[in-house]
């Protein structure tokens, strides 16, 4: 008979354990929800330094209007107004390479190169010039892009990037995966031959790499960070809706063409 | 040209808005993430009290070990390793009516009887019992449950409820919901004729409630907990992975059995 | 140690066998894909006639169109590109009650209704047409909407309507919950005062619910049917891309509002 | 004001079209499901023989038994039997990498080692051994797997892959990407030194791949299948259930783990 151990939720008959807490007396009311997603992910209480940072990032994050995965929530609740469930799990289903990836990607990408630096990394801002160029060429050589660089809207500078790099200094948090990231704001023109603002969805996850949490589930707290956009998006739906206008807007613009048969795509260009 | 009007993320060249706030300056940092999910909700920023109930809440639903949901997020990463939004949806999924459906439908219930007081809610402890008699002896008669009574684990008393009404009552926010929930747990013995424990879920429902937050959407407050629940579960599968073991257990104790064509079930029925 | 009985796929060294069945000799190859959904379902193999019904109907419920399921699905897959399962689940999460639901509400009216009928079912059109009378006159009484009838777009009738009715009549497969529909299209400007088409949606639960098919599953075959016209809203996206500009005229017309805390809403509105 | 193009549903008061046909004249009652499905993800109408390989696909991929996804489904109704969307939704979500992944990625492998093949594909089979073997060299070259190889339960041959080699061979519908793996077949011994079959999710995708289905929804077609396998799973679950019973089978031999804080994992193993 198989045993599954866990260091997460168990109850007993009087007593709620939660990463070897009592729930009731030390959890509730005790800890905050930023910190304690901290913990559930890491299993190690965050330093209140590190839940700060931690916030920033997860506020950084939670909402930016009507996105595709807003407008999925708001459509989805439109058409199954009985599942708050599934409109805000078909919003989070948007949440992949393209639009909350980046964050992820930056992650890897930083801690990638940081796996290159032997020695350990660099002690000085020459030194972390040195690293960014060499992982930003590299990156080049291979036609890879750059993460974290550049955005459609803030051309002339993100306005969380900044501010999140204050919100580290100030709790004495940035470590490597931000000091790469920072040299890399620094000397990406003379590699790209233009200069591209560091993006806040980057510098999340530069901050969030340097917190300590695993790099597989990067892309996880900007889906936590969703949700709660999410379930704004859903609150404002419920008392001022657009979804049926959105619906409509494309429904009554619908063009009918003709069907046009796959020539065989991709798969029969082979043949 | 139809316009879409919101008050949550928006965005210029050189600033970001949420909530009216700006993000970098005035929300990045300075707002906690259960502050914010809260905020977000209700488009007005809580109290340190209101904060300090929500988070209460929060942790309070944030995982309950090997739910059907945990498995499943588990599981569905096993399948699909390359989304973890995929997995994160697929247990939010299981959100519905049964796992996490008490917290929605324990706010609703009191609301309903609230409702139904003449001339506004009780002002003693007298007047609350009798509307909590009036409430469940309307429920039962109807054959409805009463949401938030009883607990499979937790027979002689749940531990977060005692606790959350503490809470509660520190930061003076024991409302009409709360208050009606206390005088269920004082009467119902009268008219169920056993005494049953006031569960968590229940008692969170009240407390959302009494904090204003929409009755549409308590088990979006459920869901987001959950949300870090399952984060800290998908964290723990990838350090010490037990879903496979999980779907072995099931796929090696299969028993084939012969197909048992539906007699028609509940539809021929009335053929 | 539990045991899980099933009578679907199973394995062996050297066979597979899928609902008693060789899957390999005596499925692939030998039966259609409309025809083992029903098997699946049901667990008993359908005759062609009852194939060619159930296929009709899927074929009546695959696509509509820009619905929000639709865009849902484009929405999800221009965010997250990598996840083809992601993109179909949130389309198929748009599946609730209000734009696949009638299909599975008609189902359950018509049950229902048929379960009042003492003696069994009428036998005569006159028979018919008093059930259904009595029917609807109770549903109105009661507030409740009846449905299956009317349509947004086809006023003057719904083509999906008299065709599936030919088809069944052309199988001998109609029973007592299309006989039943067709009395309420027949008798219900007596209750209502107007005439209303009975829409496609409705023709098809009755049609489904008429094949023995389970009330509880009505609205699981229309989620099949439109897993296939989501694939052909992806197919068609990747080859002629619509989302982006979708995106697009929601996020520019945007306009920012000032922050409408709420009143308490439902909640608070009993406080 | 933008336009959407569509080929799909269209609706006008008196007809429905769908790829530009009288959806109840034409394809109700006409077309089959499969047939329906391919025809919408390639806008052409297949062929008898084409609708018979593609059928015998979604046979073989429909249902596996107690899969992960099959047991997420049965554990998503168990908690939220309110929606059936979202416990279909939750077990297509494993359709990932790991799981039905296989499919595509065949599909994709022998597609671009045919894009190798200078001079068209090659016309005996002397000439499909060699290309063959220079891709699977290449493919261990590189330290990648060779998909369609190896069975965790048919080890001695899937009885899958002869049929459906046997059925395409009927039809004369052995293309390029069956051809190809036929020959993987019969060379993948001199260059791994062992025999593995030639498993039944990779034969499924070679002859997808040789219907000119896109590549980019090869996945999307094994979830097809895998709606009507899962809608059969819920049927059978919902008369016999044991989600419950797995559920238990996991929480009552759940072991109470200290917390094990991540030493930092990957992200600061860099640091």
């Amino acid at each position: 008979m198989p045993e599954y151990p866990t260091a997460l939720g168990a109850s007993s008959l009087d007593k709620i354990t939660l990463l070897g807490q009592d729930l009731a007396a030390d959890v509730m009311g005790e800890v905050g929800f930023g910190e304690l997603a901290f913990w559930l992910a890491i299993q190690r209480r965050p330093t209140p330094g590190e839940t700060r940072v931690f916030e920033a990032v997860l506020a950084a994050l939670a909402d930016h209007g009507f996105t595709p995965t807003a407008i999925t929530t708001r459509l989805t609740y439109l058409s199954a107004p009985d599942s708050v469930q599934g409109a805000l799990a078909a919003g989070l289903l948007g949440g992949g390479s393209r639009f909350l990836g980046v964050t992820e990607d930056c992650g890897r990408f930083l801690h990638d190169a940081l796996s290159t630096a032997r020695g350990g990394p660099p002690t000085d801002e020459a030194g972390w010039d040195e690293l960014a160029l060499a992982s930003v060429r590299s990156a080049r050589a291979e036609g890879r892009v750059i993460p974290g660089l550049g955005h459609h809207v803030h051309k002339e500078g993100d306005p969380r990037t900044p501010r999140l790099f204050h919100i580290a200094a100030e709790e004495e948090l940035v470590g490597p995966h931000l000091s790469l990231f920072a040299a890399i704001g620094r000397i990406h023109p003379q590699v790209l031959g233009r200069t591209l603002p560091l993006n806040g969805a980057g510098v999340c996850g530069a901050a969030l790499a340097d917190l300590g949490l695993p790099l597989e589930l990067l892309r996880a707290f900007a889906l936590l960070a969703r949700t709660a956009g999410l379930i704004g998006q859903l609150a404002e739906e419920i008392r001022t809706p657009v979804a049926n206008d959105i619906f409509l807007s494309v429904d009554l613009n619908n063009r009918a063409v003709p069907p046009h048969p796959a020539d065989g795509g991709e798969a029969s260009a082979s043949g």
